[in-house]
């Protein structure tokens, strides 16, 4: 970071708007007005539009302690791709708010929108409106994206049917146990500050909470393969609550196997370092914006070569409810925070 | 207020979206899904999108001491659709997003999303997606709006043109004399409690603080009589500030006239009982939410019959820079917060 320190009061809201927006490059044909007027304007001429939309709090959704600014800024656009991908859609556009409190200079403001200008880049979105705040405490961030999708082939979560094979993308677990790590060293160093953090083991897990990525790849390999599947929602509360999402929407049971849920080696060695079981970290762990999706069997052909794609069980009757199929064989009952035994 | 209290946190964040949106009916076809899915979806064949954002933060844009939340929760959308009115454009769907702490109830919550639908019935808009988090401190507000306009009649800021009348819907400087009257009150009441608020006078000033409305029926004006303003913004921060953002973009000046300023006759009795001059009052006070535009001169016969439209001044070479002529006749040069003797 920067030593100067630029108040932004000094600047005024429309100075630092204007300071803040300066250098954006519009990306899509569709941005007709982007930032500077009372509303942008998007042609979706033949398109459907998707909006979706995440609030994020100082001190409930990140720690400034640990949180770099430019992976906050690259984060608050990642969670709201995450959301526009999952409806099988590609994003286009985004609205950034922000609530700053006194406590921020211009410096790190602008770190922030380093990161936020980086992820509207690398997935080709354009930022065309907000509102820039004082804030009493604490930094507020509200971002929503804007997306088009071909007319009718959206995937919602409701649309799920009994037989289809659920997968999800990537890997599963490792941005909690990110959070574990960083909130730990936090721990021993408000307790020893002279403790030096020792995290160089844990880059995977790190990475994945503080520099999530939205899964373009998976949506741009349903288009090639020409896959639509059958529902979708991106796994941000943790595997069991998303897929009791879709279960309930659609109104069906579904079964899963312990052994599919895709954990990377460097996740597993984080849990035993914590003594904690793998497979709970990634039914239960937040923030992996990883793709949760069902195909129908017809498709198993298209999709099972894909190595960033695990099939991971199928949709049953609803009378047979939700349940995990452990290693070991036994049968549980799935809940939103991971398993509960059978009663 | 209801008396009984509900712990939001009884709810969970899922039960809570639930129990606050069952009641939903949506009002547009264009909405192809609403609330309950990653994203919402939105049909706008042939039509261009608007979209618009504002953030509301406890202790910085309202005060729950003398804001009813019912009113609140309609304010929140209607500030944002006053910005896609601004556009020339028709609302047609908002997300919301709230970050709520525990002080809160959930029947405290009811109320302000009560507000919100009265809002969006009134203007037949689809609440269509939003994010519920926890607040350590305060509550946060955050509203997208998204219209539809026929392509390529949307109205910017930087399109005015020299010559072109500069015009005003309402009357201007209530809703900030308002505030005063209800900061006046919350002092008195915080020194001596037992004192009575008396406000009784002051229904006009009070109620386009607490309960604004965006200016539909002028847009609708401009449609039915096949107006197209030069250029168009909504009054959220007072005239000077509004009038001076439209010569900027649209590199002109202008000239205003201050006995043309519209100024209702009770803002007029308010703005003497705090010894204030009440053009000052219109010039700098926010949040009239009435929509500023330029006319050319040919549109004059269309408008001049409209008693909710004021002519103020008309649009100037850049090189006259932006000035008002007051009543009695002396040119002052214009800034943000009202008017500067010139130099």
């Amino acid at each position: 970071m920067s030593e100067q320190r630029t108040e932004i009061a000094d600047l005024g809201e429309f100075g630092l708007i204007d300071h803040l927006t300066k250098n954006i490059e519009l990306q899509n044909a569709s941005t007709l007005v982007g930032v500077g007027d009372d509303a942008a304007v998007i042609d979706h001429f033949g398109k459907q539009t998707v909006i979706t939309t995440d609030l994020l709090l100082e001190g409930i959704h990140f720690d400034l302690m640990y949180t770099p600014l430019k992976h906050l800024g690259y984060k608050s656009v990642i969670v709201n791709l995450s959301d526009v991908y999952a409806m099988n859609a590609t994003p286009t556009q985004i609205t950034l708010s922000i609530g700053v409190s006194n406590r921020m200079s211009l410096e790190a403001l602008e770190e922030f929108y380093e990161g936020v200008y980086v992820a509207c880049n690398k997935y080709g979105v354009d930022l065309v409106g907000g509102d820039t705040t004082t804030s009493q405490k604490g930094f507020v961030i509200s971002v929503t994206a804007i997306g088009e999708v071909t007319p009718d082939t959206f995937v919602k979560r409701s649309t799920a049917k009994k037989g289809d094979l659920i997968c999800v993308s990537g890997d599963l677990g490792a941005a909690y146990l990110g959070l574990l790590f960083l909130e730990r060293e936090k721990k021993i160093f408000l307790e020893t500050p002279s403790v030096q953090p020792d995290l160089e083991q844990q880059t995977h897990v790190i990475g994945r909470l503080l520099k999530p990525e939205a899964r373009k790849d998976i949506v741009e390999f349903f288009a090639e393969k020409q896959v639509v599947p059958t529902s979708m929602i991106d796994v941000s509360d943790g595997l069991s609550s998303e897929v009791l999402h879709i279960c309930k929407q659609s109104n069906l049971g579904c079964v899963l196997y312990e052994e599919k849920i895709p954990i990377a080696e460097d996740s597993r060695l984080a849990a035993f370092k914590f003594e904690l079981d793998p497979t709970l970290c990634a039914l239960s762990g937040g923030e992996d914006y990883e793709l949760l999706f069902t195909v129908a069997q017809d498709d198993y052909d298209k999709i099972k070569d894909n190595d960033q794609i695990s099939i991971i069980g199928y949709m049953a009757d609803i009378e047979e409810s939700c349940h995990i199929i452990t290693k070991g064989g036994a049968k549980h009952k799935l809940v939103a925070q991971g398993w509960n035994p059978i009663q």
